[in-house]
């Protein structure tokens, strides 16, 4: 089968690799109906030091349907149409039932192989993939584009909405403009936020986030941004903040943002850094976030929220393309031409 | 009249100083009925680096008879038996509101003097100051020390277990074996907790934390203590910790201890100190806490608790001194032959 592989920084390409195969009991091979890129994918193209050589986790999000399925699988068969969460929680440990799947104590293998290829081996599929009512054809391309945002970055966004504990009528900030932070701008306004200011300095995608719910927008960084955020909520700060960025200056101006006893859910893997741990202490800031309970939130509320059409994640995609054309995907995003690139299967 | 100064390092005096006087509307001058030695006021008197000059905040707990009121305060009139919370929060600004008072917004000034006195001058007098029904000589001595732990310890020690979101039927870590940690233990006991591990190297401690309703004792420290909290909880790690120490070691525990998705709520006073932002991340862990809210649990729920005798909070009290002691007070808290020390007044 066809697979996106990296080679080098600035380079993937797509190559012939063996078939995916049933290893493990609760494995499901999926027949991949679309895939995206997602911005870590980036860290290996752009050449960040650690992903110089070699890419992690390259292609995680995808649409399936089922092709065949381990021993112990139970709730799909072969021809489902499924959401494949890039979390892949067990669902029977203390993370899982405590609603953590992204933290699931039982995920130690991860993808083994990228999900920008024809067919990929889910893990834990009895209880982590999301079954879709009906088939790929029945749905329409921005539907398609919506549910493949539940395989990540809207589940990711609304972690960030979840953890920052958005409640109706908060003044919500999210930092951040990419795929996620548009997201979760959509969870913001899902949960309730009244007001919602979203840090953003390109205007495609200060648009976006304004079809999303964002009420204002703030182009400045650092010190200038809080202040702005600051006149914007009468020198209280935010109830929420939604950290979608994951840099040391981000965090810390999500904790500067925070008016005294809010949350901060951050989502943005952090690389590296380190945070003062007197500074949240004095305002009573919890920091907390991480990866997302995909399957959870996508049971939950996230595919309900889609079907109805009272959510359009789907609209974070602004390039799609062929899988034989993967590595124009990874560069349009690198340079910033689209948000987020979807990758579609014939 | 005769208030404790701070002299240096081992010394703290009682000198004749002025009487406070009422120099804002919303003040309330109090008799000091009881007050006590706070582990944050033993850092000047062990010379810690930048407390070795100058006491900051010491003597900041205390129970109290009004004397007179400034022009705005309604709430109260002289007579009136109160317990005096440090962290006398305004109650109507964005933080108050949000139930964190010990952050308020418009807490800039602090206490002035020290409550180690015979009177002290309140601030934000007429939301702050929580009043107890009848006079001081209506109670027994124990009920004295269990209102006079709602000043600080509990408070702070209930926060934890707030900010932690320990619910029934949890397993919650307490690290720390001071007042404000074995009153971490109450706190999680009466907030449902099943299994309440307590982190304590002292045996008076260790019998106190068992009465107070600890199931497990930790003796361990660091990368021990992790273990054996692993084992006693399945290889899970516990769904809250309360972090009652505030060194960079006991915050690095109380992450490791903690299963993914859980809370850690930190009330120990960190004095300095950084956080690797990507360990939390991975396992969804979030660090909350600060300074507590203490007037507004000890008008939720905590004076109706030791008013009923649900709970005992006064126990942490194992000395007792009279003002003129106050060196002494000091001297055995500091030496560990009291947990905490009460200074009656005559």
């Amino acid at each position: 089968m066809k697979s996106a592989v990296f080679i080098e920084p600035g380079k993937v390409e797509v190559q012939d690799v063996d078939m995916p195969k049933i290893e493990k009991d609760d494995d499901v091979i999926l027949k991949v109906v679309r895939t995206c890129v997602c911005g870590s994918d980036l860290w290996s193209y752009r050449g960040l030091d650690e992903y110089k050589k070699k890419a992690y986790n390259n292609g995680h999000e995808a649409l399936g349907v089922v092709e065949t399925v381990g021993k112990d699988i139970t709730t799909l068969q072969p021809g489902d149409f499924v959401i494949v969460p890039f979390t892949h929680g067990c669902g029977h440990c203390a993370a899982c039932l405590a609603g953590y799947d992204g933290s699931c104590l039982n995920h130690s293998d991860n993808f083994t192989q990228s999900a920008q290829a024809e067919y990929l081996r889910a893990q834990h599929g009895e209880w982590s993939l999301v079954k879709v009512p009906g088939k790929p054809e029945d749905y329409s391309d921005e539907m398609l584009d919506s549910l493949l945002a539940l395989s990540d970055v809207m589940a990711t966004g609304y972690h960030a909405a979840r953890t920052a504990d958005v409640q109706k009528g908060d003044t919500a900030v999210v930092i951040g403009d990419g795929a996620v932070g548009l997201c979760g701008v959509i969870s913001a306004k899902l949960r309730g936020a009244k007001q919602i200011i979203a840090m953003s300095r390109h205007e495609d995608r200060q648009k976006l986030a304004k079809e999303f719910g964002a009420t204002d927008i703030i182009a400045e960084r650092g010190d200038e941004a809080v202040k702005k955020v600051m006149e914007l909520t009468h020198g209280n700060g935010a109830d929420a903040v939604l950290e979608c960025v994951g840099t040391e200056l981000s965090t810390q101006t999500a904790l500067d943002v925070a008016r005294p006893g809010a949350k901060v859910g951050r989502v943005g893997l952090p690389h590296s850094g380190n945070l003062d741990i007197v500074t949240p202490f004095g305002k009573n800031i919890a920091l907390a976030g991480g990866i997302a309970s995909v399957t959870t939130y996508d049971r939950q509320e996230l595919l309900d929220a889609v079907l109805s059409g009272a959510i359009h994640p789907g609209k974070v995609f602004t390039g799609k393309y062929k899988l034989a054309d993967i590595n124009q995907a990874y560069k349009d995003m690198a340079e910033r031409n689209t948000i987020k690139a979807t990758v579609v299967n014939d």
